[in-house]
């Protein structure tokens, strides 16, 4: 493969760096080495016995295909694209988009033909209700891709159903059918008979793939193709990544090595996991990242039942920004953290800094620099920083962001949150407290009935209200 | 005072709903207003000697005028305005964009007539080079508000030295001095020395008044007041706290009682602050408060000179978008964690949900419901949650978001970080690792001579570079 690969660099997380108190020893890396190594023929047995269907998507034929013969078809009247999502429907749209077109991208339309993305993640009535009076005049010109696995998330159906009413008062029936795009399982689910019953065009988020592993699927795939990014490079980054993390040499493999070192001082007592990207191009893979880390490894029990209460905290941070922000705490604050910086050695665009004033010659040592060195110089002087106070460090290292090795970046932590949860001996893939969170909605949103299910709804809401009200007591 | 005051409800932090593991006891609560009341007293008596200055900038009649008269002369003819800033001098900006303009400002410039608002506090090539682009062919109605406390921020001054040469080149010397408003310590730093030098229009930082403590004076005040902020109610939303959190009574006091819970959960185990906003529009106050509280606590020594390496890690979330990305780690995993919702009663849009398809009638539940009370009930869903499995919850309660509440907020968190540092015995208002980071940069940037300090420079350089230098070993 003669195309850039993305590099994971350990070395400032070794004691020969920080020191054997805060640092991997080479004894403790031998003993990580041969914890993980049984579980890399595990995963890819695991793979091959259908149980991680996520790690085959890159391969799909047909998914692109799909993908591809519906943006041809859509492309030339969609000016706006409008994402209907929550969690795992939203965070890879954002990521990719933020990656892979233009910051101005919105604003700009003079410079792309693509059509503007916007992603609602949120119910928030001002925000969606503002965007609600801007797209109304441009329906005609607007596509709204509703994403939904299970065909019954409470926050996306309800946009839906303002969208959908919005629609039909504007356009009638053919409008709800021109200009809505349905993303669900396809065999179960009110969105999937929604879908059919209006013959709406529909993708489907594959079996088996759970929403944080969605993002190369039509999930992720058809808003990127939509804005102009070339997801066949975005999916032989991901196969490229994907020889990698199958290497059954734990050295050689970036997933096992990565996820040793996360469960390693996750144990020692660095319980919060610091993402920190010094581009602003990948600022959002780290909010990506965020969902993937927390939900698939922070969980009560582990695979024998056993209460164990785990998980780190992931953290997306940016650099500079954040050493105006956050790395005073990082760096004099509790010795609790494990940073991961993203770094990208050739920017897309070169900036030259101006003269200096004359009247500030103090300045001259910026005067004709490169804006993208001194990015690069500020990262390398708070990872100095970092490791004189003895704060482990790993990088990303991206020669540069493209789809290729943006690709590669997400089946990197995909599979290498597969072998984290393996070592933590958790259940990666399901999310069991939030079912709890979301079957709490419909009783509180008054869903109710004489039946035994109707009575346990109005009793469920009001012990919650009376929880959750806020009174004059402990009211400042 | 007539109009509405946020007010902090902190019942479920209480071993009456959580436990007495995990929740405050009436004794502990005793305890700590018994610790907490003498640093009223003590804080208002340093304020009076003039130790915190920030306290007194909602009632500086000077800097309002001086920034509504600058807003007078310039408003008309600025379309796009620039603020070019990091950490202090963007974050409160960011935040009162968010709060207090409509959501599609910067896209919609049919529904007002303020300039757009671009705030960046970074120094990516690529998001600044794409903005250059587009701005270049808009300079004539564009204002650059270049921030800087010291007047010497190496990101800052980069920004500008690159604007400076636009500028020059594309308007002469009157462009730079009709495109340009400096906003510095007046007595000090390069940029001071810039603006005198080329008669550029200027605004003051207080003298003691750190950047993250800034927001309320001209660094604020001015982007707001362009963008159509009202900030005499911002202002006096923030007097209106200011009588709260002087108040000499621990239990009417939020800011003390804020601060002192905070400070018992940290002792306890609960590292991580959350603040999780049920509304967008406050969702970067979350990230405003993130700097404020990280950089003002996060600390290696205390006032005694004790390492203690003391600092809660605080966490911006967002609701309900974040019930799917974080809220299962903050369900079922590790109980480290104190979360501070932001609730909003009054949405300033009614949003009603549409109709169930016939093809779906279990969503008749949603029918009609406004999406405002949906947000809500998920916020009380997730608290449900969190009280069940025995995590402390605080809530900030809005009656809605205006400059008068986001006045109080602002006051209000200044001040409980001000208590914070005082229980924690640290020194709030100093960041010297953030020193520490930034004086490294001049080394790596090739600022040299053969005066000692250029040796220096050079060995430091030489130092970072073969620490940071990422090869072959440990690489993978």
């Amino acid at each position: 493969m003669s195309e850039s690969q993305i590099k994971l660099y350990y070395k400032n997380a070794t004691a020969e760096l920080i020191g054997t108190e805060h640092g991997i020893t080479p004894a403790q890396l031998k003993a990580l080495a041969e914890e993980t190594s049984p579980l890399i023929s595990q995963l890819n047995n695991e793979r091959k016995d259908g149980k991680t269907p996520y790690r085959d998507l890159p391969y799909s034929k047909e998914i692109s295909q799909k993908v591809k013969g519906l943006v041809a078809e859509l492309k030339d009247r969609c000016e706006n694209l409008v994402v209907l999502g929550i969690g795992g429907s939203a965070l890879g749209n954002i990521a990719l988009q933020t990656a892979l077109n233009p910051y101005m991208h919105n604003l700009d339309d003079t410079q792309h033909s693509s059509p503007r993305l916007f992603v609602f993640d949120n119910i928030d009535p001002v925000q969606f209700g503002l965007f609600l009076d801007w797209v109304s005049d441009r329906l005609d010109k607007t596509i709204f891709n509703v994403i939904s696995k299970s065909g019954q998330t409470t926050e996306t159906l309800s946009q839906f159903m303002i969208i959908r009413q919005l629609l039909l008062d504007k356009l009638g029936p053919e409008g709800l059918q021109n200009h809505v795009i349905i993303t669900t399982d396809l065999t179960q689910g009110p969105l999937c008979k929604i879908a059919a019953d209006a013959a709406l065009r529909c993708l489907e988020v594959p079996q088996g793939v759970g929403g944080r592993f969605s993002v190369l699927s039509a999930v992720g795939l058809f808003g990127a193709a939509m804005c102009g990014v070339d997801i066949d490079s975005l999916l032989a980054g991901a196969r490229d990544m994907d020889s990698r993390v199958s290497c059954e040499d734990f050295y050689k493999n970036p997933a096992a090595v990565n996820a040793a070192i996360n469960y390693h001082f996750y144990n020692r007592g660095k319980k919060i996991s610091v993402m920190m990207s010094y581009s602003f191009r990948l600022k959002d893979l780290a909010d990506w990242y965020r969902q993937l880390w927390a939900e698939s490894l922070g969980k009560a029990k582990d695979l024998t039942g056993d209460e164990v209460h785990i998980g780190p905290t992931p953290i997306k941070a940016l650099g500079a920004t954040d050493q105006h922000s956050q790395v005073q705490l990082y760096l004099e604050g509790p010795n609790d953290k494990l940073f991961t910086f993203l770094q990208v050695n050739n920017f897309d665009k070169k900036l030259k800094i101006g003269p200096a004033p004359d009247s500030a010659p103090e300045l001259a040592f910026l005067a004709g620099k490169d804006l993208g060195t001194l990015l690069n110089n500020e990262k390398k002087a708070t990872e100095y920083a970092l490791l004189h106070c003895k704060r482990p460090c790993l990088t990303v290292v991206f020669d540069e962001v493209n789809a290729y090795t943006v690709g590669q970046f997400i089946y990197l932590y995909e599979v290498t949150t597969s072998f984290a949860g393996a070592l933590f001996k958790i259940d990666t893939y399901n999310q069991p407290a939030v079912k709890f969170v979301r079957e709490a909605i419909p009783a509180l949103e008054g869903k109710s009935g004489c039946d035994e299910m109707g009575r346990k709804c109005e009793e469920l809401a009001q012990q919650i209200q009376s929880l959750t009200k806020i009174d004059g007591d402990f009211l400042v």
